[in-house]
């Protein structure tokens, strides 16, 4: 047989669970979907179709709901530990589980004024509006020793309206494009970024203050940066994260630039002062880097998109 | 000539155009995505291909961008009125137009605390995430005489965990739905509201107000209602804001029934307490209906989906 | 109560069935996605929750997969008329019932040659591949006389490369636009055609081979028309199946031009024979219309589109 | 400084560029989007936002348009390597250039039989419709001295409508998964093939003939594969391109288990045979794996996937 297997993988994708939490009259809501992905001593069913090693992608799925009960959700980093270690330690042919999960967020409705005529306030403890900004992500992955999780989140759009540059770049044959002293800097922020905790022997750390914090950081470093380059941007966002976060060491960001052009008016007889912006769709740059605890080996793998 | 032409329009569809207003220091966006739409005396373009009555579909893009210059954009309803007005009074062959707008929010980042180490505070006023809930609609018509303005929202996912029930319902051979006593309820809002201002002579409402309103009444009508059936739910929403907001006629709300199925999980040994739920994507219930001041006619067309 | 309720409708929308039907070794795949939409005798549920007549939005799904095999699927337009039928006659309160489908076409892949090393072709009777060009559409609607079919379909993508114009338009103050005498015509084909059929008593159109037949007339129109505006090759296509298919009598077209802009290349000392072109996204002309057969009364919505 | 860069890239993704080809009357379309994607000494314009080494986003987007009239499209992977060794070997500060690329077929509209009373059928070698079934990619890399192209694609939809069994599998406290002895196997293939053509003094591949022979035996390979497993499937299929195509070391495919259930019909006094369907969304089994010519290290990335 002059072909043989590679890496490979399989799981049960985008398990949606929805898990309602009861403190009294008040709800709480964890919204995930959830991916599992299990490697390890599969040749056979590749080469010849037998099953005998396989758990069911099916079987993977009953899990996540299963655990959702027996475990709770704490946070999606938590959740995905108890799954990884599941498939890990109870079936012996696994030998590697990971696990990805992307989180949206839930607000409460703000309720009716104390002298409402309608329904009062305490009865609605359980009305949630979906929160609609970035999607949270989160991968766990164990290999029955060490631990690799790595947070993250997506499309959460950001614009600063002012204090961006850009010049002094390379001109060649195929350059037009004039230099700009003031424009919109408008971006969709992809980050990941990566735990130091690898052992159940470590101290872990507060998945749900780490997020909440390391999303602070993304967001103030790119409105207070005044950019020469989205790359330059980039790199104070993903440093920003790693020199506040100490449990964090590595961070990389996909950050398409999405250009608005100022509108010439000109013809109408008109000007425009950084006023009027056409928001472009395709093409975008596309800038993407790790940012790196010094002395720290990447393990994020470079590309998060496939354009 | 045995066919003929019925009624047709045309124009410039989805022009995305972003307004940065500066008061002093700090920057207001607004972010639109504006559809126009023109009929009139046309029937020779069709008919033989003459465009003597046919103003470019791209002029009417450039108009959009150069009336956000020469009006600015005080909100989606007055910017559609302002080229409503222009294309049907500057055009004889234009007897009608209809501005579709789309506005995307933004809210400001938060800063740095203020003995932060970054650029301070006033640093950021131009600085913007982009807010992420529902996407706002307007749709402006005018036909030289009389307005028509129908505001709306879009993509708003909102869940009460309970107080939800449906039982009592037609059981037909087919039928094998088991009654349910609690549940969750889950919609994504699809909302359009037609206001009964119709003529220049009449007092303009605050669009920016209203919209507020409205979308609070959707969402406090949709939390405080004790359900027994989504069609229930829907009338209040409706009625809630016909009742609290006196410029508005009509409301027609479209409500997908995002399911929320409890997970058997009794094979595992395990009790689900309305605790774990799969959040099912096809099939849905759809519930579609107007509400309506009494007296009025209704306007807004049924359907606001194609499926 | 200072309200009332307007047009209302509800079911089960998006219920995804697949028939498989064999004959012999050779499989036949139907693929549907089927929306129910009920109407009649539903105050009650809206004012006061009251279920008493409302068939659940489970049993209208349950329906869908039971009529698949009872009636088996003939064609979308047939299937359709069974459900409707059913829903409008067996419940007393629903008056009326509108059936949407969305039909995917499947083709067989093509097997190994003859003297294949592998499986023989007679075993691959069963294989298919999803063709992926446009959307079927049909919609059924019943009101206990009298039906109404409109067929259709949508993402239907084409392109001239040449044989397209655009010259002679007015011109106002915000016109920028240059003249074109040859340009790239290219659309987006969304259709939708209503047949004449309406009552159990006349004949019923072959409706596969009216599908396919309206669907081959749409395209040769557009390919075979020399295009002074996209209007003009609007009224060609819809014209060409009224004129084609005497069971058709309406056919309403929306038609994004997709454009195709040339790229100026002369910065880089280079002419461009309108041989390189940018595909844009967005903004796009909108041109929509109805062509109607002399002297009926068109039924189509004009809008099938939000934008 | 605490934290250091890591691997870093930029570039202007998807540009969307449509050739068109004259051959007297009859035109050719080459309708791509192509990302670039560049890497170097580019330190500083993340440390410093200098951007002395950066040739502008907008410059390769340029270039993209230039190209295309410059070497004409003969195809995905030949265009791609003449960008790629453009940006390498023409500004010394970039070391590797990377072009992403998805094609998108088109196919001639048939024209009106001769004795049509329209346009004439050699009117028409100018009209097409988008094929719409799968999407081609190609990615090419250029480090200055080395090549890698990864030829692949996406979005092609097959299903088996028998031949397909499931049983034999592992069964724990989770498990409720009947086995299955008959069932619909359906997926959307997602695959990407690595040439062994890396130097230029080797001879090229013809690009067009091998997709389309990789393409061919894809489809064969599923059809053909009387199947026990998904995996067993996508070895056969990944192996069939290896063992058939002497220029294709490599092969990764992503394979969804597009589940069909088949539909309890017991409840209404139906038997369902294998031929009603319920086609589910989410959540989906999905089965990833690399095929490798024997002796060949693996470089084409494992995840193919954000899930």
């Amino acid at each position: 047989m002059p072909t043989i297997l590679g890496q490979n993988q399989y799981g049960k994708a985008e398990n949606r669970v929805v898990k309602i939490t009861r403190d009294g009259d008040t709800h709480h809501i964890k919204d995930l979907n959830v991916s599992v992905s299990l490697s390890g001593d599969m040749d056979e069913v590749h080469y010849s179709g037998s099953n005998a090693n396989v758990l069911p992608t099916d079987t993977t799925k009953n899990t996540v709901y299963a655990f959702a009960k027996e475990y709770g959700i704490e946070s999606a980093e938590q959740f995905g530990i108890h799954l990884a270690r599941h498939f890990v330690t109870s079936q012996e042919p696994i030998h590697r589980a990971r696990i990805r999960i992307e989180e949206y967020a839930w607000e409460r409705i703000e309720t009716s004024d104390a002298n409402s005529k309608f329904i009062g306030a305490d009865e609605v403890k359980h009305s949630f509006v979906r929160q609609g900004q970035e999607v949270r992500t989160a991968q766990i992955t164990f290999d029955g020793e060490n631990w690799e999780v790595v947070t993250g989140l997506k499309d959460l759009t950001v614009m600063n309206s002012t204090n961006s540059e850009f010049w002094g770049y390379v001109k060649d044959r195929y350059t037009t494009l004039q230099e700009a002293y003031d424009r919109i800097l408008a971006t969709q922020v992809h980050a990941r970024w990566r735990y130091n905790w690898t052992s159940d022997e470590d101290r872990l750390p507060n998945w749900e203050k780490s997020y909440a914090q390391a999303r602070k950081h993304l967001l103030q470093a790119f409105a207070e940066t005044y950019s020469l380059s989205l790359q330059q941007t980039l790199y104070q966002m993903g440093s920003r994260v790693i020199n506040s976060r100490s449990e964090v060491d590595e961070v990389r960001l996909s950050l398409p630039n999405k250009h608005h052009f100022l509108v010439d008016l000109e013809p109408f007889g008109l000007k425009n002062e950084n006023e009027v912006y056409f928001a472009a769709d395709r093409p975008y740059g596309l800038i993407e880097a790790t940012v790196l605890r010094d002395g720290v080996e990447p393990r994020i793998p470079v590309d998060m998109t496939n354009l």
